[in-house]
């Protein structure tokens, strides 16, 4: 299958512009609502409609997927803890399910590349199964080209699904021990950053933790780097099935216009590598949250994308994004529900100014 | 009816001890919730048990009252606004309308001070009314002395009526043209910042207006700074019967162990006077988001409050507050509904160092 992803079109201009015009009419000061009216702004666009439809159905896709790396002391957690988290979002007991919960939004995981043979597991998550673990990209390649075609195969499917199934506003979590280091790699390879300035504590590993990851993370870049003008082999080289899934999927999910919120540095990473293999992708992104990880930051600036929260969040699974869901839903409502100046009965602004003023 | 508030208790020490434990047994890494684990913690605190209970019955009060000063020039928008938005607040179409329907809150308004005779409005809104509009802060007092006690009576009353009748957490909302006038200058009394520092543009005034505020607001404070150390005779002076009713209601609030979730500039400058009326009342608030108004800045750094958002709103109704409910919501839930390691089978993080490290 080609790793060539069809032309992403831009959000519609014409509802952008209903939805500013409508913003102006609406109960309240002009720009008073801030952020919220721009993100209302783009909801419209997105949708091509103004006012835009409260969503019907926000879905998140957890992308689990172990690394190599991950044996190389770089997590605080040890592997095994990927596919216990899985069956703890089935069983629905890990934040991504509780914070969903509260955004009215459904989640779904799969699983990619989990070093378990996936025994147990629903097909829904298996489905798109490429491989057990990835390979340790600071010594060699994290997927064969088999296999990263795969793993972009079946990001643009289960996008395709998710759509096809009513989605309208999806979101990308991360699960996965290690998966830092890589996303770290990709970040600096693509900003052109150092790896002192990419490297952060992830799950929450100590000084020593931090120095390993940092050697990892040099490694990792000296073989991404030879190849960071190319996507496919840039995910080839050093992400993870996990990660190479999720840039296709918020690839896909571009070219099928359909909006994303974006969680924290797995899903800057593989959203960086997104813009590459579908330039245009970024238009139809919101960015969550910032979160402590300091690569994060740097992909953010390079996608020139200002996020909602800055929470001190480092959890992954989509946490960040679902805590930024009920702002987008809010921005979505209040176009769509507030009363006009002239609805309402209400004056506006420009009314003759007092001749007593002081 | 006296102006003295009972003492304030603290919210709970062994519940918040309870919840800092119990989140680092939920499967995630430790902190990696970041301020929706505090969050969570002082909810926890707040309802003195651990886990938290979900919110049953989050509460919005929209204190709505004019101000003399408004016919000096000082806001882009005329009196009459008030009592109209009152109207549109009662059907529904204002954004603290939508923002409380997202965010699983129900609205309240209450008439304290409109300049209108409040024929048509139900009971509840106009069972407190004070009196039409407030007296213009730069020349005159804004209340009687009979109008003060009568206004802190109001918003005593009021938080019972709430806390009696269920409400479980609470939102001081605002609406009344001109009030970023009075509220800035309690805030410069309070605070001892000049008057330019705490000046800003309100619904959205020109370089002419904020020049007149600005005179409004240094006259205003040459009064209130001769009786800041008293908080009754501060709210007599440079209030209005809406702002001095929200800062007993938020002072009553603590004293009836209820959090509250604080919007902008008016309920900042509220705040800050709740807590000279009921010591130790800060403790049950959290900051919902920073505005753009300067003098909301200076009150929350006063209070030690750090807003959870900041999204350049400048609305009041309370909707910065409500925008940032949801994660408050969150963050009860997280406690209340997430596995623990034990509970799921998931290893925790201290598991030995690989010896192949780098």
């Amino acid at each position: 299958m080609s790793t060539d992803f069809p032309h992403v079109t831009a959000p519609d201009a014409t509802a952008r512009r209903e939805a500013v015009a409508r913003h102006e009419r609406l109960t309240k000061p002009q720009g008073s609502l801030g952020r919220l009216e721009e993100l209302g702004v783009w909801v419209a666009a997105c949708q091509g409609q103004c006012p835009p439809k409260p969503f019907a159905r926000p879905r998140v896709v957890v992308f689990a997927g172990d690394h190599g790396v991950a044996a190389h002391g770089v997590s605080a957690f040890p592997s095994e803890v990927t596919g216990q988290m899985v069956a703890n979002f089935l069983t629905g007991g890990a934040a991504v399910n509780v914070l969903a919960s509260v955004a009215g939004a459904t989640v779904r995981v799969v699983d990619l590349s989990v070093d378990t043979d996936g025994a147990g597991l629903p097909e829904q998550v298996t489905a798109h199964k490429v491989r057990r673990s990835s390979g340790s990209v600071d010594r060699e390649d994290a997927l064969s080209d088999a296999e990263v075609r795969a793993a972009i195969t079946a990001g643009r499917a289960i996008a395709d699904e998710e759509v096809d199934s009513g989605a309208d506003l999806l979101v990308a979590g991360d699960m996965g021990i290690g998966n830092t280091t890589p996303a770290s790699v990709l970040i600096a390879a693509l900003t052109g950053a150092e790896p002192v300035a990419v490297v952060g504590r992830g799950t929450g590993i100590d000084d020593r933790g931090w120095m390993r990851k940092a050697v990892a993370v040099r490694d990792g870049l000296r073989r991404a780097r030879r190849v960071s003008g190319d996507p496919v082999a840039l995910l080839r080289a050093a992400s993870g099935a996990d990660i190479a899934a999720m840039a296709a999927f918020l690839a896909q999910a571009a070219v099928r216009r359909t909006p994303v919120v974006l969680d924290g540095l797995i899903s800057a990473a593989a959203a960086l590598v997104a813009e590459e293999l579908a330039p245009g992708a970024s238009a139809w992104w919101v960015a969550g949250h910032r979160s402590v990880e300091p690569a994060h930051t740097l992909a953010l600036e390079q996608l020139d994308l200002t996020p909602l929260l800055e929470l001190d969040l480092r959890l992954g699974e989509g946490s960040g994004a679902l805590a930024a869901l009920p702002l987008v839903s809010m921005a979505t409502r209040v176009l769509a529900e507030m009363a006009t100046f002239e609805d309402a009965g209400v004056s506006g602004r420009d009314t003759p100014l007092p001749t007593d003023a002081g």
